[in-house]
């Protein structure tokens, strides 16, 4: 079973960048061509919008998959539809990794023991497309039940050639809340990420990285630079990249002397590209594609720019 | 709209008694009939295995309907199966609101912003079954992310007559690997309860308690006791009794003098009642649904001994 990081890193070097784009697709700021034709196939306002979901991220994939190594659909958009709506993202996932992406599930589950084990199961298809139901490369994975319900996620990511990445330093200005209380072993984000760290270099086998990642927002890049430092080999998911103000030189630390050991994320910035004021005027509404695509090179030539 | 409380009391007077039966099929533990007339009715194994679940999940809630308040549906066994299976889910639900039980959907969701607010408004149907996807009354909630992010949950559930219910002390072995974390201040679980305290007594209108609740396992009755003083406001959804280890004793001190304040879910002891040895011989295989009755009046009588 071809490990995580071998997949990872094959498709970071191939697309010689570490830039992921978020799937959150929302109905009030999708493309209005999109909208109209959902609307013409359906009249049920869910399936409307599943519908419209669904085009609106293939459309995002086919201009994305030649240029990154990943996407992460947001399963909180989908979910909100229901029934309709988890299909379709059933459906994009898989279309995602058809066209050579990974797909990094944003969906922060956690539970205990053997229910724990039944979401791993569910999302963690890892290399092979088809062993679970939702084709998931990676999951993203709440820590707050504890270690213990950190594990059946971790034999399943091995299993199978997946991988998590567990929530550590997210990227929300109440981060600070309970991630931030501390005892003499250091605050609560820390240990955490020690715990990960551990999971991480028990998960690598012979790469540099584990199958355990960590998630850890471009807004705190103090605590960023800090994490790198303590957690060698555990890839970073670093959301908050873009609209949520994290900058590429915030990021930069987050890679190895490669380039290597970090994706970064961005959601809105890039799918909702058409209504930035740099993009609006050069696209219109109607060349949102092309905004999408252009919005996705100059993250990616920010990157490399901050890293040079 | 009528206060999640409100129902929920309401629900617990004329049932007598605070019991929650946890939804949580698992293939294997299925009682055969169910199986094999999901297998007449089709050949592919995650349709099988949804419809197998949805209608040990009807029957079971024609058992306990007229005999407790509510029912939690664990998402992750759902899940697992994929598309299918969370339309399952989202039928066991409507069902169970329909025989006049109070739905606490167990999904442990969190996330930032408005994509905490797609979990809420995809979930928290709250007194109208029509107002979200899937049908609950309450949801249950992972604070890990920080106050802020708990916030779109309870605005939610306030305008929708639902209630939350935040992970305060998990009923895992490993809780304590991060929720023990402590700081002049107490233990993250005692701050993330002084947060979720502070949120009930905001939302509890002329209710005694609020729309807030909290997740406190049964297997730590000594943490039970302290934070039922510390949290007056807060009603508790209590796991961990039965297969978990958690005794009617342990979960005593949970109530006030009316016998409020606070749900006893059991999930395997009940539903898979025919395989417990005091069950089996009465009962045997064919026996099960009545098997799951007998658990349940037990597990009623039970925690009303231990109360008196």
């Amino acid at each position: 079973m071809t490990h995580y990081i071998t997949r990872l890193h094959a498709a970071i070097r191939t697309k010689q960048n570490p830039v992921v784009v978020g799937l959150d697709p929302r109905w009030k700021q999708l493309p209005p061509d999109v909208v109209a034709a959902a609307r013409l196939r359906t009249s049920d306002p869910a399936a409307q919008q599943a519908t419209a979901f669904e085009e609106f991220c293939r459309r995002i994939i086919d201009v994305v998959a030649p240029l990154v190594p990943a996407v992460k659909p947001q399963a909180a958009f989908f979910e909100e539809l229901g029934p309709d709506g988890v299909a379709a993202l059933a459906r994009v996932m898989r279309y995602a990794r058809q066209q050579g992406l990974l797909v990094i599930c944003d969906a922060k589950r956690g539970d205990i023991g053997s229910t724990a084990e039944a979401y791993a199961r569910g999302y963690l298809a890892g290399a092979d497309a088809d062993a679970a139901a939702w084709s998931a490369d990676a999951l993203t994975v709440s820590p707050y039940l504890g270690r213990d319900t950190l594990e059946p996620f971790v034999k399943v990511a091995v299993e199978r050639g997946a991988g998590i990445y567990v929530l550590v330093r997210t990227s929300n200005p109440g981060a600070a809340s309970f991630q931030d209380i501390a005892d003499t072993r250091g605050r609560v984000f820390e240990q955490v990420a020690g715990v990960v760290e551990e999971l991480a270099n028990a998960t690598r086998g012979d790469e540099p990285y584990g199958a355990v990642g960590a998630v850890v927002g471009a807004t705190y890049p103090a605590e960023l630079a800090v994490l790198r430092k303590a957690m060698p080999h555990t890839p970073l998911l670093i959301p908050g990249y873009g609209s949520q103000g994290g900058t590429a030189r915030d990021v930069a630390s987050a890679f190895d002397g490669e380039g290597l050991g970090a994706v970064i994320n961005s959601s809105r910035g890039i799918i909702f590209a058409y209504e930035r004021p740099e993009y609006a005027g050069q696209f219109g509404v109607a060349g949102w594609e092309q905004a999408v695509e252009q919005a996705t090179r100059d993250m990616i030539a920010d990157l490399q720019s901050a890293r040079q």
